[in-house]
């Protein structure tokens, strides 16, 4: 562990997870096996200069020679990116959850470290999120909902997760961006070289504010596979899993596969039962693995109502409104994330009297959670993360 | 019990329960008790005649001094119509069901005798039906999905029973008709007057070859509360329920209740998640009470698989295939009820070899089952029709 700080990877530690990444495909059994016995410092040396794990020894072969690890970083870094380490407070620890559902004939393990771009941070945002996957042939039906579907979640302070690529993904994205979200992009390439081109004003945008998010080195190509394996991070960062518009076989039933797995939240959105594109979510829909969901409320209740039974690890830091006393905590649920709303409409929206509200917002104010604008209140940056990292507050009990 | 036949109500009882059926509006505790304790003749007697149990007493009042059954029965004669009884074969024994799940709060008893019209048989038509049922302010789509659901059962020998109502119920019967199959209209008003009126050539073309049903007598008039009281016959006439449109509130949904109530299958067609139309499907689906079905195919494999485990009532008479020696039966299960299809499809459909199948065909249509087409191979009205009906061919086992 790292001599600075607890919540931080040392640099020897965060050299060698870097070097991981790129000497081994991600997701290996062997690799986990080998790093959970000796530490990524250990492991890293033992493919380097012993004899690999037999499971793994043939990914390895090819690449152990080149150990970049150093100028992967100084790539990451010229691109205003990071190494993110499971030792880093930053971690979203949900992904872990990845080992309890492998199994050797099909390893689906965590990320050794996950490489990301921008200014949001990865555990926060990754906590209070919703993925959304559909196809990249999507029709105007599937664009338009999943762009409302991810306005109105990112607009209730929920982080939209999704793949960056054309059709559904895109639109995902931008329907948070528009309602002026963080949005996170797990990529099959490199985040320096964000893929398909296409996307990149969107790429541009997502990093302002959220991230971009992948599991291979700078300068990586996608690949095929790539896609297939960088599914299950999707699935494994967020809380829950909502399928907008889907053929029969496509990647984004692999990651409703991956969700369900790991006992998360599977949801479905329905479409005309005359579009191709809708028979992928009408199958998950019919074998009973999936919830069906018309709107942003009801992905929020689906998981919502799980996430109370989830079992919050205890490195998650706690949200603000856990901390407060009940009566702002309440008025604070109320308040948008982004679209400032009048008081009126917030006591509608917490079920408060408009008089208690009215004597709730200065308080909040005062304490740096909400801000007032032309058009109402919403909450500020600082209501929007999570408690700890604000220090106590003389509103929190 | 008649002196005829044991399968045929006798006059005395027929003109009984014709009177009940006009003396009382239906689904009524007090007069299911009534009857199942004097039989139709004496509740009928006590009814006109003693004083009547109480909770039935302010229904009967107004009407027992009419008591106009032999009127009734020549008016239904005029039209080309009938009463059946609970004691003639013809009765849909499915109906009776009811009286299991009905209690005295929502009392949805089964009918005292149902009012048909047309060439149909009841009893035969109800025993392998699906209901379909929906909005009558429809979608496009909507009306599009109930005909092309409505023409897959159908021709797969499935009958279609719906309330004769514009929009979904129409494209339903309509459906049906397009491939040449008898359909079921439910009525909530008499047989003479079936309701709408703009459904006229509809409802001809209906009792050509199926029929019309109603619980109350000839030259009754809709009414408000018919209508749910209705829907309560579509749904235990029918081995399932399919709702294909319904708005957040409507009779659809009330039908769905009751058909889930009975234990039969509930299916709802999703549509698309921006459309009002969809919405009580969509709400049929969420709540978990119904099966997304998105073809006929589907529909049947939903029905069919529970109607596995739905014990035949003793009185409905086996279907041929059911008689048949394996290797035939199944060949039989891949011929068409309506469209012929040639023999390489029905092997395909069949899952048997086209050797096989064209060694079956000739035995089935000697046995005057099947029937040969320009266009290939069908059902005749025979091998549609139950075993009982045609006697013992020299192929059943």
């Amino acid at each position: 562990m790292s001599a600075e700080s607890p919540a931080r990877a040392s640099d020897e530690v965060r050299l060698a997870r870097a070097a991981l990444t790129s000497i081994c495909e991600p997701a290996s059994h062997g690799l986990r096996a080998l790093v959970g016995a000796f530490g990524p410092v250990e492991a890293l040396h033992r493919l380097e200069h012993g004899e690999p794990p037999k499971d793994i020894a043939r990914d390895v072969e090819a690449r152990r020679a080149v150990d970049r690890a150093a100028a992967d970083l100084a790539a990451a870094e010229a691109v205003g990116g990071r190494l993110v380490c499971p030792e880093d407070d930053e971690w979203p620890v949900r992904v872990d959850d990845l080992a309890a559902v492998s199994d050797p004939a099909d390893p689906v393990m965590p990320p050794v470290a996950l490489w990301v771009r921008g200014r949001g941070h990865l555990g926060t945002l990754a906590a209070r999120s919703v993925s959304m996957v559909g196809s990249r042939a999507a029709t105007s039906y599937g664009m338009h909902v999943a762009g409302e579907l991810a306005y109105g979640l990112a607009d209730r302070g929920w982080t939209v997760v999704s793949g960056g690529a054309f059709g559904i993904d895109g639109a995902a994205h931008r329907g948070a961006l528009a309602a002026g979200a963080a949005t996170v992009a797990v990529l099959a390439s490199g985040i320096d070289q964000p893929y398909p081109l296409g996307h990149r004003a969107m790429f541009d945008r997502i990093v302002a504010d959220g991230l971009v998010v992948s599991e291979w080195p700078p300068g990586s190509t996608p690949r095929r596979l790539r896609f297939l394996v960088r599914n299950r991070v999707i699935a494994a960062l967020s809380a829950g899993t909502v399928v907008v518009e889907a053929a029969a076989r496509s990647g984004a039933r692999m990651t409703a596969r991956r969700a369900a797995e790991l006992g998360r939240p599977l949801m479905a959105v329905p479409g005309s039962i005359t579009s191709a594109m809708s028979v992928g979510a009408h199958q998950l829909l019919r074998s009973g693995g999936a919830v069906l969901v018309t709107s942003a409320a009801e992905v929020i209740d689906c998981v919502g109502r799980i996430g109370e039974d989830y079992a919050e690890p205890p490195r998650e830091p706690p949200m603000a409104r856990d901390d407060l006393v009940p009566e702002l905590a309440r008025v604070l649920e109320g308040v948008p994330a982004r679209q400032a709303l009048p008081a009126e409409a917030i006591s509608a929206e917490a079920g408060v009297r408009v008089l208690d509200v009215l004597r709730a917002l200065p308080q909040l104010a005062a304490a740096g959670l909400v801000e007032e604008t032309t058009a109402g209140f919403r909450l500020t940056a600082a209501g929007r993360r999570p408690a700890a990292s604000r220090g106590q507050a003389p509103l929190l009990r």
